[in-house]
């Protein structure tokens, strides 16, 4: 991939015989794993560019601010993520809450390979958000919100098939779902184990207003 | 209150006319108000001293490290978290499920009281623990097992009063509302209002194995 002259560049040129977009790509995925670790406000920009292999000062060539660079770290976790979501929540081989188990069963053994140390991108951030530039803010939201729904088309898919009462708020019960998955995300980094994982997803679940 | 003699100390003693032990409060308490918005491992202590009138330098007079003075400001928020629970939970002229909204109201007054930039300080250090010395993840474990326990026996004297079903597991439900709570507070914290607690609690107890 070559280097477009269309692009506005500050900064000194990389040292790198990767392309820009190849560059780019890296520092937003060493960014990825930066920052499901650690805290966005305190790192500091120069790890994530040697782990990369990009000279200091050729950041802005790649990004126009830290801000940026977060939010697009942000946008490519929200799709990622997304993608995770649809691989288990859209198996239509399993009945819905069979795959919502499933979704929590990967997340658990993500978590697991990593230690319990690195937790989840938008719910790190979402606790910057006092420290953060503004912007962060309703991005964030608006990742949560896209993940919310996707958990509440599934929902719909059980109340339409009888599993749930057909009163049930689908979109309530998602945005709840969600609340209290980033606090078992949390406090699975605590204890450095699976199982409020297990426990959240356990108790949610039979706590559904199911028919049966 | 005068200093007492028998205490190790380190560094200047403190220009303030303050006794040792109410200085060593007004530490403890501006550590709570600043523990429960930042980021711990980010924090500087000048901050801190500043804001109590404590001259930079005497820090060491009252705590043997900055690591002790965090398990010390985690502790007072443990017991200050400790008595707001069992002022709403204990309150039996209300039923066991109307004491939980209770609480949950005042944890809303509270948040919104301070702007939704305040969220849980043990929350918050749970979010750090990979970065913080290792006697923090024990600590902070211990903290929401009191806390849990407080929900725990409020649960049960709504299964012994017929409220919940008889084979209702209140230990894992109070783990299940603690888990779930935190991820509520960090949300509150995002969206800046109230919404996500009273969606939280709300669904909480529409969830639990009620008996009607």
């Amino acid at each position: 991939m070559t280097i477009s002259n269309t692009r506005p560049r500050r900064g000194r040129p990389p040292k790198t015989e990767r392309g820009f977009e190849d560059t780019r790509e890296a520092l937003l995925r060493q960014g990825m794993v930066v920052l499901t670790e650690q805290v966005f406000s305190s790192t500091g920009l120069d790890s994530i560019l040697k782990a990369v292999g990009v000279p200091k000062g050729s950041f802005y060539h790649y990004f126009p601010s830290k801000e940026a660079f977060g939010l697009a770290v942000l946008e490519r976790y929200d799709a990622y993520f997304a993608a995770k979501l649809d691989y288990h929540l859209l198996d239509d081989r399993f009945t819905p809450l069979q795959r919502l188990r499933h979704f929590a069963d990967d997340a658990r053994a993500g978590m697991e390979k990593h230690g319990f140390r690195r937790g989840c991108l938008a719910g790190n951030l979402g606790q910057e958000v006092s420290v953060l530039p503004e912007s962060f803010r309703e991005r964030i939201g608006a990742v949560f919100t896209n993940w919310q729904r996707r958990v509440e088309a599934l929902l719909e898919e059980a109340r339409d098939n009888g599993t749930l009462t057909a009163d049930a708020d689908c979109a309530a019960l998602a945005e709840y779902f969600w609340i209290g998955w980033e606090g078992a995300v949390m406090r699975a980094r605590l204890t450095a184990n699976d199982a409020p994982l297990e426990l959240f997803v356990e108790r949610f679940i039979a706590g559904l207003p199911q028919t049966r």
